[in-house]
């Protein structure tokens, strides 16, 4: 047969996504037969009813319909901020083909500018326009780069537990993936031991790792890095060549006030340290939460042009990203500004949404936390809950402990989580990645539902 | 160094992208410097002023900005349909969420069930929504089936000239290309002894080939093929166990009354040929032109379950398509119907931008025509012109001579167009590939400029 399972790319086969695994599928299908189910599995805010910014869907209606254009008198009546208005027309200036244009392959110019503005303002420091793309989501940035630079035999150190985007790319393009445990004892800290045993064992297996992967705030953990610790990646990667990704895309997601971001471009400019970075940012995450129109970008500093250039031929292969995926990537970097029409409506709504975000994740980890069996820390940043779940020690078969509990917890009530082995952990430890995107008013009787399962499920035999 | 064009992926290095070169990027440089610059590189109607369709733009306008759907009349005063508002309110209870949540990976499921419809209404075939995804633009599509099917030493047969997507992607996933010549006596049709003669050569090199790719109409030769080629191409393809890649995204640019759209799931349904065929469609072309909303979908026939669920695995990495770019893909399966208030509009604008392209790919053609040194024959479908160009037998450096000629239009016209040598062509013969998308009122002065330069350009030592 030409076309079979056995027949197909073998990476294909290696590459798993467990956010959208077998656990997901189970609940469509039992979807389709009629049950309510929790989409806690993928942080995807608008599904779970965080909405929109009006300032931002204002402007993209007009975009999509320019014709609107000339009616500001009708617009403002239907509610229209007068600046949004100003705004889509100036955007149609700025790119006068409009939304149904292919834009330039690393996306529009005045976009590209915009970021760049962006970053020299939130870090202080020089940033060119040319060294970024405008990408369909931060995922694409990752597929580009990592396609790239895996060849046979290159690793790539991933944390663990990961996203699992990371492990299912390096398998599909056919590189080898070298694990690197976070802390969860120091609150899933970063450890310069860790990192150098996990580079040292992939050296004497004989893997030439290239580059290494940061996320943070982190993914599922929850965790954000202090500078010292960026500084100390930073110099760990400069010590042994490695590149760095920086996944930065929960980089406004962070609700402890001793917290701060810092990105890895501005640590390592600061420190002097000019090794290759590639920075992720996203309009899916943060406060936006326009995970639909797949915008985001890559920055990639200390690059040579060389390699610039052969990695937007690649860009160039697919055309371009999607236009109204650009224009938010561009209202992510181009907020209101204090006297414009929309700036007190906008505060009010990010206020609103990372408000919610921070009373719901202290809530949900109490809630957990209180359940004998079930430690979980109030996460300081991103949009998720990893607590570790005592599981008994029985017989389940092929699948791991989690998976199983993930399982039962669909059938049971409903509640789509993600096994901790999807993203890696300890051995003998089982942890479940849960977004704490629930709705204020649902989440009583959510964790009531999902307590009774924890409990009828580890009295199975 | 960690990273240089020597460390890459020497895949990387191998793809190349003809559309988007090294051509256009002299362009957009002149750009920079203030020159006027037309590009006819690309099929991107509406960067050319096509303007795009009242009844898709309405309804995206108010599915950008759900808050203005129950404000009919103020709607209906600034002139939206009133099927238009009616339109947008099914699409937000068939997809509750809106446009900034993620769908399933493989799209919305109401639109996967649409494309469905259209397809077995069109062919009169069934067709399950189960194999078909929703996609960024067509592109996407090919992109996933060929990374999955290449492993080393497997042959994807490609027409010569092609679309330079597939050898891009063939050379980027690591596989072989096997091209076969398109014959330009005959109109640039498929001829089985090419075919067999592709095929057979590459077995003799010990290639697996495994799929063919057929463009239909074709890019960027203008040919449509009849029912009985496309038979032909089925049979040969059953004869030596290859799955057919069908890439139909012009399938509404159809310009003579006698040819018409058969599509490859058709004709193998009809003749009982069950082999997998994947089928492409795109909202970027057609009569629909939105590029920059990158929406397309891809349908497999033929395929067994598990091979569907690993390639969806795949497709799960990268979340979901664009959600505009779904909606441009559903409202191009649904167009309005007899009796509906835009109906009357949509067929009006349908037919302007059609009737537009069939004189425009006439008049360009006969004007090339006329130049002593160039035969060009008149388009039967897709954007595009592939003149044969005599350019002198000179010493043009490393450069093909069709490169150096759309080097030099461009610099001394701001023409853009691409190089027969990116899409392939026989040996000792040139030509160039020229969208037919130019404004009309601007055709006569472009063929002149472009007269001018191409016997200034001959006559150069």
């Amino acid at each position: 047969m030409v076309l079979s399972k056995n027949t197909l790319n073998p990476n294909v086969l290696k590459a798993e996504y467990a956010v959208r695994g077998p656990i997901v599928e189970l609940a469509q299908n039992l979807e389709k037969q009629g049950r309510e189910i929790l989409y806690f599995n993928i942080g995807n805010p608008q599904q779970l009813g965080q909405p929109p910014l009006t300032y931002v869907r204002e402007i993209l209606s007009l975009l999509n319909h320019p014709k609107l254009l000339n009616k500001m008198e009708k617009l403002q009546d239907l509610g229209f901020a007068s600046d949004s208005v100003e705004r889509a027309k100036k955007i149609m200036e700025l790119n006068p083909a409009g939304l149904g244009a292919y834009s330039q392959s690393a996306g529009m110019p005045f976009i590209r500018q915009a970021v760049a503005d962006f970053i020299s303002k939130r870090d202080n420091i020089p940033t060119d326009a040319k060294n970024i793309f405008i990408t369909d989501g931060a995922s694409k940035g990752v597929d580009l780069i990592l396609n790239s630079i895996i060849t046979d035999n290159v690793g790539i150190m991933t944390p663990i537990p990961q996203y699992p985007l990371y492990s299912a790319d390096i398998n599909l393009f056919g590189g080898k993936l070298v694990s690197y445990y976070l802390d969860e004892d120091s609150n899933w800290g970063i450890n310069r031991e860790l990192l150098e045993n996990s580079y040292n064992k992939a050296r004497a297996d004989e893997i030439d790792t290239k580059l290494i992967v940061v996320i943070n705030p982190n993914n599922p953990t929850g965790s954000v890095l202090s500078r010292e610790h960026i500084k100390m990646v930073l110099e760990f990667a400069k010590k042994n060549n490695l590149m760095v990704l920086a996944d930065e895309v929960y980089q406004e997601n962070i609700y402890h006030d001793e917290d701060k971001f810092h990105s890895f471009a501005k640590v390592a400019h600061e420190e002097g340290i000019n090794i290759p970075i590639f920075s992720l940012h996203s309009t899916s995450k943060g406060f936006i939460g326009e995970c639909g129109y797949r915008g985001g970008y890559i920055e990639m500093r200390n690059i040579d042009d060389e390699v610039l250039l052969q990695l937007l031929k690649i860009r160039s292969i697919g055309l371009c990203a999607n236009t109204s995926g650009q224009i938010v990537t561009y209202l992510m970097v181009t907020p209101p500004e204090e006297g414009d029409t929309s700036y007190e409506l906008y505060v009010r709504e990010r206020k609103d949404i990372l408000d919610s975000l921070t009373r719901k994740a202290r809530i949900i980890a109490n809630e957990l936390d209180s359940i004998e069996g079930i430690s979980c820390a109030t996460p300081r940043g991103a949009m998720y809950l990893f607590p570790n779940i005592k599981l008994p020690d029985r017989n389940y078969g092929d699948e791991p402990a989690d998976f199983a509990f993930t399982k039962y917890l669909v059938e049971q009530t409903g509640i789509v989580t993600v096994p901790g082995s999807g993203f890696g952990q300890k051995q003998d430890t089982w942890h479940l990645r849960i977004t704490f995107l629930p709705p204020e008013d649902k989440i009583e009787s959510i964790m009531k539902k999902f307590k009774k399962a924890y409990l009828d499920f580890i009295k199975l035999k």
